[in-house]
């Protein structure tokens, strides 16, 4: 099975429903879910059906379209006005992932800018077009991150990632994974990887080890707590990982865990490599200070997956879904626009951020 | 219940049983297996039924002890060959841990050095003996280490630690988790603990979190990949891990991921302490370069404790159960006779090791 044919996130062919790749039930099972009820949609990014920071950014600005295409109105204010509570529900879904509100302001932008004088058809037709444009921008931006990356990395390269920023997180290739496909593309057959299982909820194991393996990527899984012998061991030359939110300092939110992977790879000396599509970085944010973590149920570290409890009944359960990396961990930060190097804010002023 | 009443391993009353408390089977259930034949012995050290390095050296005392027992013979030789046999078996069961053949050895040193002018039977009492003496032992090292791990504690600490070097992976006590149950004895109840869930056995989630909570410490469990943002929000204090071979220049092994932990203490400025009983300092191995690393089976990965599959089917995992730590990341080595700072060879030699 070739990976990069699973459409993560789409819209049907008669545009009435998101279809997402249920990506909680990988690597068992390819199921999609054909979802036309905003509640569901929202669902699905809570869930984690459809997830990884730009998947969830197209998911959003379908979701949006298909809320304002529902609207029965013809009145400009009560249609805005509906799509803007759509849009608000949709965004408290998942609260630190940068790319869901940017897909939905830029959405809602479409018709509060250009709501003078058209129908309200006429804007839900622009809705559909914008959604369209950020899904194939998506995939362009992540074709230009792999082949950037793709730059950095020699024969035989050990590459270690965290979590799931492959096909699966974006409309197609990934941004931490691009790199790799961009070498299949070139005819290299010689990396490695090895990926973090990504606890609790197992991105790395049941997501980046099916698609690299689909991909015939030599693919080792490992525990993240196998990160720094594999490190020790001489296994990785480079680390890639995307990333949910990037600051205006470089600072950035990934997946929890990924600071830890940092400061394993600054302790040995392996370059670390952040690959952020622009619509990540959130010029807004000064550091990494600001940016909410989201934490999410206990049951997950102490339930989900296993066959039987793995934890004492009523045991305290701490379950942030990410972390902060400082920015002075990070070696450079690959956008579609070139890679940023420290520092990090003039590196994004010159690409225009 | 009073995690310190539980038995991990033990003698029965009529001496020809070996208990173990079955720690595959926490937190859900809590059951002995007593057992005579060594092979059951040995496997069960294999699957990790009786685990942590000091346990580990209790329960193959005893095994070469019951092995001795059985053997029907009068003849020195024959029994001296047939011990020695046992003593062969049993310590291939894990290769890490120096406590195993440190027990052997000191076993079997018993009927070496006392065999002239002995009969079978007095050596099998003289077997008996020191195989008490080593649980014994076991049990005042630990206290000891938990009275010296106390006076680098203060009030309303965080405590992080890896696996479980509890009273489950002692006679009582633990090593790591010792301090804890020495603050308990002294009527501290404001102690924080986040105990690190250890995969790929869960060890921290199964064990550690059961036997703290059982006691009634305010216990924290997470996922391995959050120990750095736990420590970036200033939640812990000091660091406390067991060990399973320290060497003569305070390299260690240990639970894998250790290594990782004391990497981020040291990122964060963190105390990092090793609890070491004596048993487990290796002064014949200079460095950790020596130490050989047990590599365990990929389904403990990839199945173990799942409802189903965790991983595609075929893909390679690394596997090893321990990792060494550089002993410049070492804070200090609690021994049971003191507190070893660097250079740790020196303080080891002071100590006698």
């Amino acid at each position: 099975m070739d990976p990069l044919s699973l459409d993560t996130v789409a819209l049907s062919q008669d545009k009435q429903k998101l279809i997402i790749l249920d990506q909680t039930l990988l690597p068992g099972e390819v199921k999609y879910l054909a979802l036309s009820r905003i509640e569901d949609i929202r669902e699905s990014i809570c869930a984690l059906r459809v997830r990884g920071a730009p998947a969830i950014g197209v998911a959003a600005a379908y979701g949006l379209y298909l809320a304002a295409a529902q609207t029965d109105t013809q009145d400009l204010d009560v249609f805005c006005a509906a799509v803007h509570t759509a849009k608000e529900r949709l965004n408290s879904a998942r609260p630190t992932a940068v790319n869901l509100s940017w897909a939905l302001e830029r959405m809602e932008r479409v018709i509060l800018e250009g709501r003078s004088g058209m129908t309200v058809p006429a804007l839900i037709a622009r809705l559909l077009q914008e959604a369209e444009a950020i899904h194939s921008e998506d995939i362009a931006i992540s074709r230009s991150i792999g082949r950037l990356g793709l730059g950095l990395l020699r024969h035989g390269d050990g590459i270690l990632t965290h979590c799931n920023a492959g096909t699966l997180a974006t409309a197609k290739y990934g941004t931490a994974l691009a790199p790799i496909y961009a070498a299949l593309e070139d005819g290299w057959t010689d990396l490695r990887v090895y990926c973090d299982e990504t606890r609790p909820l197992l991105q790395g194991a049941r997501l980046t080890a099916f698609e690299l393996q689909s991909a015939g990527v030599d693919t080792t899984l490992i525990c993240d707590n196998m990160a720094s012998i594999t490190m020790a061991r001489g296994k990785v030359d480079i680390v890639f990982v995307g990333c949910d939110r990037v600051c205006a300092n470089g600072d950035f939110a990934n997946k929890v865990g990924t600071s830890g992977v940092a400061i394993l790879a600054r302790h040995y000396g392996i370059p670390f490599y952040v690959c952020a599509p622009s619509s990540t970085i959130d010029m807004g944010l000064p550091s990494g200070d600001h940016i909410v973590i989201e934490e999410r149920a206990s049951q997950e570290v102490t339930e989900l997956w296993y066959a039987r409890r793995m934890a004492p009944e009523g045991v305290k359960v701490d379950n942030p879904a990410f972390d902060v990396t400082d920015h002075t961990l990070v070696t450079g930060i690959i956008t579609e626009k070139g890679i940023a190097y420290p520092p990090f804010s003039l590196a994004f002023q010159q690409f225009g951020f």
